[in-house]
């Protein structure tokens, strides 16, 4: 390869790549003397040291040589960094280029705002050690390892003309969610999509063992790249210059390899999946780093993960530092005002080209809303409360299948399930968009495309992550899932959660859309999987998470589920939960009720209710629990007539809790309007019943709030059964009711008794027919 | 290759397979005429067809052969299928080999044994349609999917004679666990370890769509497994005859080669890492099934996943199901008693070597407790409380180091971490253990060997796939995990509750070890990492699941966390969970009094407490409040020195539930004793502060309990300031105490306003300084 960067050329990269590293090694260590005008004491520096070197210096060098490839070519690329640990270098880099003044600017481009730069990183009310939501130019927060690729992919989705620099850390690679992403390429069209360029960087350690990746033999690790589908070219070295030189020749080679694919596919029609260029660079770890501290090696070791000079009471370590900072040549880079020299500055691009102000990394800035079509359209027609039967999610379905249509050409919208979408019955939207599909294609298959805007693959990580670039890319999307699995992504979504919440109070950060999951094929309908597929804890731990930015929704029917999926659909910086079944189920609703009682939250189903002041509460929240409770009040009418009953159905869980803990929640006054307060409440509930508890246990009423959920009993078994084995069924609320009513208290025996016979003829009939009692089977509703 | 099979043997190979594909059909559809000697009929057909035809006779063919190669060679080889919805193939094969029998006597091998085996799969009662605890020779719910060869891998460790047969799916294969899991092969070492054989089933498709390793090149897919490290072997094609004899062949292969490896490290002391041979099986989904139904193809396509036929009102479907099992020509397999015939029995491995009744699929057969040392050896030496600091996890890495000597020679302890057993303070155990690495070693590493029994990989799924297989084998281990991050394995965690939940009703299913967590690194010290890495919401998901299965520890120092640890490492069928961190921290009981304080599990500390009905109970539970609470309570006596206080500390959290919720749960009178039924109790609590209501509503003084916990608030902080972040400072409690005391309600104005100036001087501090005010950093606890 001949020589791409001529010797002028590469000494200023050189000097810029030194001009990041010394601002992110001041970052970790100085409260003073920035510019090193003074011989360096003790205190100039921290009192504490956090921070992570060692994968700074790569991200570094590759910022400096992606910035070249942007102003050669005029490139549209923002860069994600899976080392997020990299913190310092992603805001030495910010602030090199100008963005980080432009975003703070008590952070001038003078001697003192490098000082406030430097003091600001890592200190009480400053900013974060990691790539954070604080980083101009960044859309993936560097604390939990493993989603830096599909991140990548996420945001390259619908954006033809964005190239992806992501870097994979070694360390990172070993993680599953990574693991798998790799193979995000089979789900990537160039015709129609952007480009990722993954770069592994291979700096060799962890926090304190070597990785996996670094370890193996080249040939194994050029037959894995290849194995997933990539062309792997190798960048090693540990002498700059030529580094430089190899990296910048392999920077032009892979977007010649980009632009030929992009080439192929968009002006020649070819749809073959293409192996995409990667890069593999190996540099040391720490990197300009001290070579040596305390007489053990540190710069290529894992000893250069955090603060590589600690201590500071031994006097050799201060020479140590000073030396490695003046080892940058600062006063070569930064002139005596602190600024960086006009010909070091003149190699970064400028405007929305710059990585740290580009667009794509602030999603908010080109986010349009979505087309919706009007969803009292796709309403199930009632005649009156439980007129019928319809599967929830395939009513949804079809109103998704329009959101997709209206959506076609703004190229804004993707739907994301692992594998689930027809098993959740949203199906129809197959019939305007098929499934995104690179890998081979055989006659047998049905619904696959290049051009598919549903994206389906056996990993919740995937689309956990793709959901994620894409939103925070400024898109919309919908991710439905079989509840219990879910929770393979619990750590992505707190992740994102935390992302959110830190976001609300970071004015250049545009509002995003909401992360909307739809969980189905729900705990207590799981005939054909049993006890592995039951986990409604998903609600619990989504509840966990600030109240600002999370919402949780339990239609009871199809028309409730309509209007809650347009709510999302159209809310922003949320993460939006809904549970819904997609059994047939009786619908209670018709859509103009349904709109209101969503609008509320929570309200009194009157038409299954007696007037006035009740003698009990049967509440309800979910599809499930709901028809329990009815088919309890129908019995109870029928029991007991003489009894006030009166039926609350909540939709919008965080209406429980106080107002004061959620923007949801009810009033006092408002809650004891619904809940009363001093009757009994039976309370059915979707998920574990202590979660109403600790919703509700500042409310008045609470001591008489008795519910009943999911308690971890379950197999394989009938629909009926699963409610039996946890107490929720129709019987139990009901028995639990007259228990509870004190002017009852004479029946409270014969009741019990007529309760345990049930039962009893309940196991008897399923033992012997495999099926569930006519009467609970065939069960409707009349006022 | 020349033919391994004669002709005699293939056919009745063929017949063997048949006749598991019989029952398995059988299971799915049958209720009745099981031998099919009567003309099929609707009634003989269950109400509710549930269960998983596809992945079942690749299964089965499968074990046949793996049946062979037992007892040709005398091997000891348990077998793992990630696609575990192959139950029936499972329980069908269990059956054949007579293990159903003895684990269920009311299956007979007779007509009526079939019958009833055919009814109850799926059935009310009867068992689950995946592989789950019921079914003998499994260690792997087949219900989530991803996790088999790391299972496959932890129960070849310390198993040198041990083949685990690992199938996995090609849908699993696209999740992010198991795309990492083959990366297993450097963590085993061929000298001390078992034998993995991963058989990667392409039968091509999902529940709705084609496999990606389907779907790419033959040249990627060996790529592929080649850079995990892997010579991949291909079995092909949909002629039974042809398939069987290259399998065969194959497999014998295979089995040479594990041989030669395991010869070349046994024998040889060859340590380099092994290319271990892995077959690719590429049969069609549903093979042998009914090549269409209703005009659209189903064998070889994903129409095959579950029922292939439903809906016997149409009676062609009756007939379609009677041709399709009339296929396999029963009466050929079995004799009018319902015998599986005498030569295809004489197939069968017998006794301990039959997979299905193999010892180390039912772990607690091989179980030996752990030769643990005396943990008293191990304890802080304390003057008294508050005497000195110490780091808590340093005390237990000693006492682990030696739990680890112990057992060099029994072989049955590993400590598992992601990268984190040093960062976590146990590296004490290095001192007897090296880390397991048969990657590459280099001259800059420390403590890694071939022979390590520390594990550790950047990979959370594989630490807890690993433990899980080697404690489900009969073996003890210790897992420690940075506390945000142990959410990435959320799910299998839930998996592995469930297992043990179902496991209590198997009598056959023998105790096996605990699963240990220590999660350490925690929330409220994340100095250098900051929000991201703040979550203690593993505490909360795991009381969700039973309460027979999960226990939760906050010891609140050093001697504390030791006490905790052995009784862990002695206990069986739990989900331990202890949460300690490793900063230095003061220290409060000695050994003595902590074993006391441990065993109740909650107390009074009566040093840090006055005599008599208090005025207040301070409660706190996990380390850091335990320090802040102790710090108010000083701060309290020296602003309203009139008052009485009482201090109790919780280490075992489930002690807070009634009696009927958890077996630890105290009785109301015990609670009431340490809580008051009437006094305001100021509980400072380490994770989400509503779990603590939601394990005390029922309490009579529920209504006092005032909790403060994380909520969600943080950044790169001090520790300080983190705790006041969330308002679980010292001054924020003693605050609290002041302000629930009725008697000090005219003190209320001066204790806000000198709580406000405490704060505002505490942000200007750290704002100023960077560090934490010189009071609250060098705080120490003196009577």
């Amino acid at each position: 390869m001949s020589d791409v960067l001529s010797n002028d050329l590469l000494q200023k990269m050189d000097a810029y790549w030194r001009a990041a590293n010394y601002l992110s090694v001041g970052q970790i260590y100085l409260q003073d003397n920035p510019l090193l005008d003074q011989k360096l004491q003790l205190d100039h520096i921290k009192p504490r040291l956090l921070g992570h070197w060692g994968t700074t210096p790569g991200l570094n060098l590759l910022y400096v040589h992606l910035n070249r490839l942007i102003t050669e070519h005029d490139l549209d690329m923002i860069y994600i960094t899976g080392p997020g640990h990299g913190g310092p270098g992603l805001v030495a880099n910010a602030y090199l280029e100008g963005t980080y003044t432009e975003r703070y600017p008590a952070i001038e481009r003078s001697r003192n705002g490098m000082q406030r730069l430097f003091r600001q990183f890592s200190w009480p009310h400053g900013v974060p050690s990691h790539v954070s939501p604080e980083t101009p130019g960044s859309i993936h927060e560097g604390g939990e390892l493993g989603y830096s690729l599909a991140h990548a992919y996420g945001a390259a989705f619908d954006n033809p003309n964005l190239i992806v620099a992501c870097v994979v850390g070694d360390g990172e690679a070993e993680t599953g969610a990574l693991a798998t992403s790799w193979h995000s390429n089979k789900f990537l069209n160039p015709a129609r999509d952007g480009a990722v360029l993954p770069i592994l960087h291979l700096n060799g350690f962890k926090i304190a063992n070597p990785t996996v990746l670094a370890r193996i033999t080249p040939q194994e690790l050029t037959d894995l790249m290849r194995g997933y589908g990539y062309e792997p070219h190798f960048v090693e070295g540990d002498d700059p210059a030529v580094v430089h030189q190899t990296l910048a020749a392999t920077l032009e080679r892979v977007l010649g390899e980009i632009r030929a694919i992009q080439d192929k596919a968009r002006n020649h029609g070819d749809t073959e999946r293409p192996r995409w260029p990667m890069i593999v660079m190996r540099t040391p770890k720490g990197w300009t780093g001290p070579k040596q501290v305390d007489g053990k090696p540190v710069e290529g070791t894992w000893r250069a993960h955090q603060v590589p000079i600690a201590d500071f009471k031994n006097p050799e370590h201060l020479t140590l530092l000073e030396d490695w900072m003046r080892s940058y040549r600062p006063d070569e880079l930064f002139d005596a005002t602190g600024k960086l020299r006009d010909e070091l500055q003149a190699l970064a691009p400028t405007g929305r080209r710059r990585m740290s102000a580009n667009p794509h990394a602030n999603g908010g800035e080109l986010l349009e809303p979505l087309s919706l079509p009007d969803f009292h359209d796709y309403a199930v027609t009632l005649t009156g409360p439980g007129a019928l039967k319809a599967e929830a999610t395939r009513v949804l379905g079809t109103f998704l299948r329009d959101v997709m249509k209206n959506s076609l050409e703004s190229e804004n919208f993707r739907l994301f399930g692992p594998d689930e979408t027809a098993s959740n019955r949203l199906d129809a939207v197959l019939q305007v968009s098929p499934k995104e599909w690179m890998a081979a294609i055989e006659d047998v298959d049905v619904d696959l495309s290049p051009d598919g805007r549903v994206m389906e693959v056996l990993s919740e990580h995937l689309c956990q992550g793709w959901l994620e670039g894409y939103l925070l890319t400024g898109r919309h999307g919908f991710f439905s899932c079989y509840e219990a699995f879910i929770h393979i992504i619990d750590s992505m979504f707190n992740q994102h959660a935390k992302w959110l919440k830190a976001c609300a109070t970071i004015p250049w950060r545009k509002p995003i859309a909401s992360l909307n999951y739809l969980l189905t094929s729900h705990v207590w309908r799981q005939d054909h999987n049993g006890f592995s597929h039951q986990d409604p804890g998903f609600i619990d731990h989504v509840a966990n998470k600030k109240s600002n930015v999370v919402r949780i929704y339990l239609p009871p029917d199809a028309n409730c589920l309509l209007s809650v999926a347009d709510h999302c659909l159209r809310s922003r910086n949320y993460v939006n939960l809904i549970v819904a079944g997609k059994q047939p189920e009786w619908q209670w609703l018709d859509i103009d009720a349904a709109v209101r009682h969503c609008t509320t939250g929570a309200g009194i189903w009157h038409w299954a209710s007696d007037e006035g002041e009740p003698d009990v509460v049967m509440a309800c929240a979910g599809d499930v629990p709901t028809v329990e409770t009815l088919a309890a009040v129908k019995l109870l009418r029928e029991y007991v007539p003489d009894i006030k009953i009166r039926v609350v159905n909540v939709v919008d869980l965080m209406v429980l809790q106080p107002s004061s803990e959620h923007p949801h929640g009810l009033d006092d006054r408002r809650f004891d309007e619904l809940f009363t307060t001093d009757k009994p409440v039976i309370f059915a509930f979707h998920g574990y019943p202590w979660l109403i508890h600790r919703l509700t246990y500042r409310r008045r009423n609470h001591v008489n709030i008795h519910v009943r959920g999911y308690k971890e009993e379950g197999t394989t078994t009938t629909p009926f059964d699963m409610v039996v084995l946890n107490d929720l069924d129709r019987y139990r609320l009901a028995l639990d009711a007259i228990l509870r009513i004190p002017r009852l208290a004479d029946q409270r025996d014969a009741a019990t008794s007529r309760y345990w016979a049930t039962m009893q003829r309940h196991k008897l009939y399923i033992g012997e027919h495999g099926d569930d009692l006519p009467e609970v089977r065939d069960w409707r509703w009349s006022a």
